[in-house]
């Protein structure tokens, strides 16, 4: 089967501070990423202002392409969300009151000791030509229109509202629409840059069967290898995946850190886990990154112990006791300070490991003769202490970005070294 | 003057990565908010997958349409990224080298020690038909391409090579194009729930002149009131909309906490350097994002001292000096633990404030009878402790991002009332 002939799906998210940038949209990938689970191949997702001729002409144009459209945004309660009158406009119908809505907003106000206001009132209110979406999320519902075997689906633009909409409310909805028909494996690799791994992989890149096509998906996070299986899925489309995904893993040994979804913080904290290993961290310029990073999946306290943010010499000498003398004639910026940083954070919590950071992030310098972007990264085991010196650009946020990754990553391949 | 009769832009992300909802597509917002500040109105922002057909349809449709489109993406260096060829279709000419992107290109490798490859050579060939933005941020060059009046820019898909090419090389082809005809103010404000705050805000709205709207943009980090004005930006449009600003000021007083861009990090830096006071933070269940969102703009040393990310019970003990009886007794989500993490770390580092944070983030509990997403939050002064405690629900990452601003605005208002 070729992608071509999927289902198709898109995306339209509404509201004027997307196209303006004033707001970063996570719906859309959101959505289209569960669209494409579902086995759609999705055309185009786009943002449009909250203009009535725009936001109708994407939407008739939408529907007239692909089998499932999906609306976020305009909802809201105030004058400048009105998608549900331009859905009223485009499907017809009566405004009626959904009782259940009506229920469920008296009910989330009375329980938050928000009044019940006018708008509040006309959030329940939805075309008659829409199949209401219950939203046990927030206020405002969600609504499924069809227009012959197309179908719009109009879902809030508050991101927990419209995923968990989507999760709980559309995907049953759809699944019996789409085969299924097209897969993905993911490997995520570090340390290499895009071109030379592409030149590496080059000859089993050309042996891939035409079924198979790679995307190279480079961040400061590393790199994501996405091998696309466009055929019916399979067992046997399935176990060629795994073998060529097993060739790759061998041409990229322990660069590889994670598979599917796994980041590398997900990666340390299963490495972690399985190992009944913990981990402290002592961070200077990463001020607090590494412990947000490891923290973000549930079940962290099984192997994050905490730390320091170093981030004053003054939290240097006071939280971890590193040597006054010692720190001044280095240098906050400096191997000696990472390694000492990384020890006494190992040894104040009992962790089997240290984890720390030092650097001048930028965009100005510190006066001294360090250079803007240089990075020192220390570990600390039970086998002794290593570090690594990087040096980076002057782009604060991308430097911010990659030490953590840069220090994570290198405390995984200390660990594998073990 | 009409927005509508603002000269149009529109952008084009290409990627399966953002099609499919595997990348989040950072490149978008920041060329939308470039041109909404240029002048431009933004009709639409748009990705579509790594598929000829797609690609083409899309850029002809923007080309048709509006006078300067923004193709981010697709010029890397592996087989999946082909817009340089789609855009060499449509425009035609002949594939040339651009000498000054190679040397660029051999004097970059070079320094990070990379070898020069085929892949690296096909980077510096450009269509004939096009003008050349040298790229000073990586490999790939950005290409101009016109037809009639209108324009099409191509940019590199990696964020930091895409912004530094739009501030520095775009910004100025496209200045000449607008009159800068709409400017919007914005405030944000933290605390109030939108469908309140809009029937607040109902009798100031109905009375805003029609030359002027208003948008809210609800976030965990608190709402933006966006305050456009869709005219000729005179002295007196700008006077007009400052008049109707200082009314919007006194109904919402210090439910205010930035201006513009400032959000709340900045909003909190801005009010320690003014004063001249330094803050430490300690962090339960927040594990370093109070000190990432505090340094995430440079500058941040000259306030912040550093902290403790207080993870686990030893963390409280070792790094913080809590005692172990009361701990126990008291648990680690109480308003005992949250106000003596924020006294010790104040006084460990010799901060003016102390701001700590102790709560369960779910989506699971402890054990203990505390609910899911139960949040204490404590701050220290000279004038001495307060804390208060919030209750969310059971979703993990908005909790965190919840809590986080939550400890920063209590912050805030402790300092106003100071």
């Amino acid at each position: 089967m070729n992608p071509q002939s999927l289902p198709t799906a898109e995306t339209i998210a509404i509201g004027t501070e997307l196209t303006i940038g004033q707001v970063l949209d996570t719906n859309t990938a959101y959505a289209a990423a569960g669209l494409e689970r579902l086995g759609f191949r999705v055309v185009c997702t786009r943002a449009v202002p909250d203009d009535w001729a725009l936001m109708r002409h994407a939407m008739e144009e939408a529907l007239g392409r692909s089998l499932v459209t999906i609306v976020t945004g305009g909802l809201g309660p105030t004058k400048d969300d009105f998608t549900k009158a331009v859905l009223h406009e485009i499907f017809g119908g009566e405004l009626v009151e959904d009782a259940r809505t009506l229920r469920a907003v008296e009910e989330r106000l009375r329980r938050l000791g928000i009044e019940m206001l006018q708008s509040n009132h006309d959030q329940c209110l939805v075309p008659s030509t829409c199949e209401v979406l219950h939203n046990d999320f927030g206020t405002a519902p969600g609504m499924v229109f069809r227009r012959g075997e197309h179908l719009l689906v109009s879902l809030p633009g508050v991101p927990y509202e419209m995923e968990g909409l989507f999760r709980e409310r559309v995907t049953p909805l759809l699944q019996s629409l789409t085969s299924g028909a097209r897969f993905h494996r993911t490997v995520s690799l570090y340390g290499t840059p895009e071109s030379t791994l592409a030149e590496e992989l080059k000859d089993w890149e050309s042996s891939l069967a035409p079924v198979f096509s790679l995307a190279y998906l480079p961040s400061p996070q590393g790199i994501r290898l996405r091998l696309t299986g466009n055929g019916v899925a399979t067992p046997e489309m399935h176990q060629l995946a795994d073998l060529r995904l097993a060739e790759l893993e061998k041409l990229l040994g322990d660069r590889i850190f994670g598979h599917g979804e796994e980041d590398m913080p997900m990666a340390l904290a299963r490495m972690l886990r399985a190992g009944g290993r913990s981990l402290a961290t002592a961070e200077s310029c990463t001020a607090g990154r590494l412990g947000a990073l490891l923290t973000a999946e549930p079940g962290a306290s099984h192997f994050y112990r905490g730390g320091v943010v170093a981030y004053s010499d003054d939290a240097k000498l006071r939280l971890l006791g590193l040597d006054a003398q010692r720190l001044a004639r280095e240098g906050a910026v400096s191997q000696w300070t990472a390694e000492a940083m990384a020890r006494a954070v190992r040894e104040r919590l009992g962790a089997d490991y240290g984890l720390a950071t030092t650097g001048l992030m930028g965009p100005e310098g510190d006066g001294t003769d360090t250079p803007v972007g240089t990075l020192w990264v220390a570990w600390a085991g039970a086998r002794g202490v290593g570090s690594r010196r990087v040096t980076m650009g002057n782009l604060r946020r991308v430097n911010l970005e990659r030490s953590a990754f840069l220090a994570l990553n290198s405390l995984r391949l200390f660990m594998l070294g073990e």
